[in-house]
């Protein structure tokens, strides 16, 4: 969607985090594009395409530029996808970026973060730019080309700047075509 | 590599074309996004992974913002590898997007283009920004990925004006996070 | 190993089934082959290789000349890879193969069929012949062509007669390179 | 088929072999279970499946048990399908197994053996079992844990002997469901 009509991306609910010492939101990660990847850990489309390929994006950008974060979104079954299933699924499948769990609202299926998306299900992933806005959700299996595609237009994009930091980040745009360098 | 220091690619040299009615050049083609192919025939890698990928990304994209050109350079074996049996293989492989011949040049193995372009083997694919630069070039197998990361960077930054087209091409832009639209 | 060394294979030692009405054993499937697929739900090398192979192999075969009998041993995380949890996995992957829980053992971490057959951990893979002898037993990723090659040389063996059903029998014989058929 | 009615393989007619000093004949084989991969260089179905598929099996069995032959059927674009460009592809895609060039005859498109062989196009493989029959043939992408299944049972198949040979053979079977050994 045009840039200028993005949505603001709702912010997280979140029942507790595995792999992060602290609380991701979007206001920590403002600045950097962030794939946010809704999954469950047994649903098949998820372990067979959504994960592998939010671990193929963690592993090929330099997390201060494209920040990857899980969302575990249960829906359904949830008596048996709890926490304690989840942290076990993640050190099996050996998941090192940060993963959410949803959290549940009383009298829907479908938890807070998920509902407030409208996710249509799992796997769905989400890519939010610098200024924490949607530009891109998807439903099911994108190929890479096409999320490498989004992923690099918002790389591209300059890093939003509130007044008093203008000076400074105005030296710091490292991100081209080649990819994205921290600021020396 | 930073958007300023990219190098003008160099002029392709070409003996034939198939699968366009008229020649292409960069300058033909300047304003677009423009990805190089550069294979052999009888090269596994490139029928493996490089032909197949050009595919898809020929399929992806609207040709009128990202064209996808094949370019055959033949540096050994050119006596098997000749223009009648490229145009078996091209057939075979069901190619559409246009592909040129890359023209020999006595006393070397490699041909012109490939030369020009310090190409060390095929597949090479390289990306040519919508002003004519060489933004990135990578031989071997790159990821669908990476090179979406590319694509999506350069489909975003703006199309180089000439002065007497300013006014109507700012109309025009139509690239954002979701692709890029025709102006109309 | 030769037909005439081939151990017999140790009893199954089941909780509960799921996708059979019956319980099935090792005498009731006498006269087939049998692939007996021991797994974990949340172990990634059974999801991504295992599952799948007894899949096509289920699908491949005339369950009465081949029987798929999955073989869920649990000897890590038993508090979530529950039988609950199992149905649930077993519904969402669609699984359609009888699959027994292995019943655990007091003081072990293994379960007892685990045990018994003593498998290095899952996936692993075992080919029981016609007369419920082991003539092969795999831990981890045996490719299709290694795990057909045993197949079909247990298929081609005769099916071993008791004394008053030789008769009969003799007509029944219906396995050849193309395949197997019920007897008419 | 059912073994009893297997057909004789008819003889394969060559113009001249790659891979192998002498050359090889359903004769020199007798004894040893035979796949015979028909392919063209620029057929993509062949070269994305069927040869590697081929090489797969020559890579799992001992040649001496099973012996995989490829058969260049050119039946079309003979030109710039030649021996010449024949050779090029065999080192360049590194096949190390014997192949034969199917001889062509005059006035059909189609070479001699495929044609012997009614063979619908390329690639189409061939299983001919120790007794120099035909077990089994495909035209298009059987699976690995097909072609095993079919592989196993013919590998399980005893040695024909003739008179003079039956006292020492009986004392070389030595194949069973881990695979095929040569007799010391």
């Amino acid at each position: 969607m045009n840039r200028g009509q993005r949505p603001q991306a709702p912010s997280w609910h979140v029942e507790r985090w595995f792999n992060t010492e602290q609380a991701l939101s979007l206001e920590s990660l403002r600045g950097r594009v962030v794939l946010l990847h809704a999954f469950q850990m047994l649903c098949p489309g998820c372990v067979s395409h959504g994960i592998p390929q939010a671990q193929r994006v963690a592993a090929a950008f330099d997390t201060e530029q494209l920040a990857v974060v899980g969302l575990h979104s249960v829906f359904e079954h949830h008596q048996v996808m709890t926490p304690a299933a989840l942290r076990v699924f993640i050190d099996e499948y050996e998941l090192r970026f940060p993963i959410a769990v949803d959290r549940a609202e009383p009298g829907y299926a479908a938890p807070r973060t998920m509902r407030a998306y409208a996710m249509r299900g799992t796997p769905t992933a989400v890519l939010i730019d610098r200024a924490g806005r949607i530009a891109w959700q998807r439903f099911g299996r994108p190929s890479d080309l096409e999320l490498g595609t989004v992923i690099g237009q918002l790389l591209g994009e300059a890093v939003p700047m509130s007044p008093d930091t203008v000076a400074e980040d105005q030296e710091s745009a490292r991100c081209d075509a080649t990819g994205c360098a921290i600021a020396e």
